[in-house]
């Protein structure tokens, strides 16, 4: 059987994530919490289920949760998104990302990506015959340098894609980069697809600057999210796509044959806890606690790194420890000293070794406080 | 925005669920149980719920549910796929569905699909830049001519797609169906995507003949199921491919990136609740008692009908009664009389209209009766 994607092993997270559980070392390789949803949350589920709420959900999603996200984002971040035609309910980030590449990338059509970049971005691509064409940011500030995409753009490039916080480096998007960005695709037809699920958790004060707060990137950007992070709840599966009524008309369109619609009981949960805002408005500050507590112990190793703006995640460089090939110090690391990261070259297409591990804070202070004693004997 | 697949609206199901929640219609439509699924299985959806299963399945599935469905497929239909390589959990048999097209069409590869035919599976087809061949089946009995079939096989076939039990039209494969798919794809490179969510639904003292049980079958078939129709769960959207190790492998390449996972507290009540064969054992029988108590009222009636042989649907003909286009008379059944069924026409590329309509029998014995009584006086 040949292949669509012959260069795809098992992901990097299903791999570490295995390994680490085998090795019993300390997990923090793939972006999950260690820890649990609230009470409130599963209870609201519990009751949903025992409830009658197990049939198909509306293809777009639970009228009531639509709803309750459209307020939300209108509450957040001052724009207004129709629940009925402009919000539609996903499995998870990764569908929504999927489907909004499909509805506008056509064979030959190119997609500029930055990376290091997020590992579904370029197989969606792929399977829609685009082309991939890359725009390479270097450590250690990962700055994007506008002109540099500017370069790349060429008549046959049909969509950007974007992602603040970003997923591996936790830099996040400045209101220059929104500025930069909007003059590069004003008066163009190019689409945006931001994957912005890491929305809520940013640091030191600074805010999330979504697409959609920039009228010219707001009208061609299909802004993927996710509930998972933000919810304590990746296993759920549940992510959307916000969208102007054309663009979303289209996702509709390839969603409705990718999964139909998403689990029913969890929508009508979230529905009602999206009412809650002092979830959400604390998280950035819940996260940067760990942020920090985790650093403070990288403090007194021969790792280097600046703070994560925004994430789940912290990159170090090792360069001054060891010279390895970073993939294969993830597995050493995680076999010997029992502690597992993500090696960042696989977020680049040639594999790109810039020396850096990348480790997951969003678990228990126990957890990462022996990871972080480990890893600082180093 | 130009739309790849340019023929969709919103799908039929949409439509009329929609229509008969503002008419307050008996909804007929739409295949989904009216009643709830059994306590104990949302008992167990709560307990992992509120115990913390909440986080990321692994890519392929939880593994407790692979095995339960491994092991649940060897005692239905001694045949062992191996857990860990050749069952993958999606989010519901359209993901399982769309996955196995991606992973064998390429541009210009011709599918054969039998028509009338789901809706997802052409636009599945489309959207991997293949060409639909249909092989128009005829009422009364939709009875598939494998000669036909054969002679629409041309160099450029990759795949035939099959489904049975068969939504519309309620027909099953007989043993002569499979061995004369069989003698087809014999000595060819051509993969089969079965589509069996109804599996278990099956009347009359018949059974469910699935690819897997003829090995020639068995070696090219992506097995797509579901859940969802068996424990009456539609919406948890849980479904699963079951292919061989090398068919499996890309099918959990394209999975990976299109959903990545599928919610895994659900996973966990399944694969327990999997281990108790009682549940659907009983199935047909329970779905069987529903068909003869519609058709009872049915028969009262000037609809024309062989009685379902498997699945949730009863097809008849209004042939006697007028000659208005199905979809027409639907919406006005819909608004007049306050039952709401689906158009068989939909079902066909070019809306065939064979003055058919489909009932969906999955609902309350209450429901029933009264939708019975109203189409008997028709
Ligand atoms: C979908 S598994 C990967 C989770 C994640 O976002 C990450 O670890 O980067
Ligand atoms: C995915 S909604 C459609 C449900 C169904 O299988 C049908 O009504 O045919």
């Amino acid at each position: 059987l040949p292949s669509k994607l012959p260069y795809v092993g098992t992901t990097i997270f299903t791999v570490m994530s295995g390994l680490a559980t085998r090795e019993g070392a300390y997990n923090l390789s793939q972006g999950f919490p260690s820890f649990d949803c609230s009470p409130r949350l599963s209870e609201l589920v519990s009751h949903y289920v025992k409830n009658g709420y197990n049939q198909y959900a509306p293809m777009s999603g639970v009228p009531a949760f639509r709803e309750s996200l459209a307020e939300k984002t209108s509450r957040v971040y001052q724009v207004d998104y129709d629940p009925e035609t402009e919000v539609t309910i996903t499995s998870g980030a990764t569908e929504a990302i999927f489907c909004a590449v499909t509805a506008v990338v056509y064979p030959g059509d190119e997609v500029i990506v930055l990376e290091p970049a997020y590992d579904s971005y370029v197989p969606a691509i792929d399977l829609n015959g685009g082309v991939a064409v890359y725009v390479t940011l270097d450590s250690p500030d990962f700055k994007i340098d506008w002109e540099r995409v500017k370069e790349k753009i060429s008549p046959k490039t049909k969509a950007i894609m974007v992602n603040t916080p970003h997923n591996p480096v936790g830099t996040v998007f400045s209101q220059e980069d929104l500025n930069a960005l909007a003059e590069l695709v004003r008066d163009t037809d190019m689409y945006i697809i931001s994957d912005e699920v890491y929305e809520h958790i940013v640091f030191d004060g600074d805010i999330h600057r979504s697409m959609m707060t920039h009228p010219v990137l707001q009208e061609r950007t299909f802004v993927c999210g996710s509930l998972g992070k933000t919810y304590h709840t990746t296993g759920w599966k549940i992510g959307y796509c916000l969208a102007p009524k054309a663009l979303s008309k289209e996702f509709r369109r390839i969603h409705q044959y990718i999964t139909f619609s998403t689990v029913t009981p969890m929508q009508y949960a979230l529905a009602d806890f999206l009412k809650l805002p002092e979830h959400y408005e604390q998280l950035s500050a819940f996260y940067q606690r760990k942020r920090d507590r985790f650093n403070e112990a990288l403090k007194a190793s021969r790792f280097q790194f600046t703070p994560s703006k925004g994430s789940f995640f912290q990159i170090v460089s090792y360069r001054a420890i060891t010279d390895e090939y970073d993939y294969d110090l993830a597995i050493r690391l995680t076999k010997e000293i029992k502690v597992a990261s993500v090696p960042v070259s696989v977020f680049y297409a040639n594999k790109k070794d810039d020396k850096l591990l990348r480790f997951c804070f969003a678990k228990d202070d126990e957890l990462l406080d022996k990871a972080g004693e480990i890893l600082s004997k180093l």
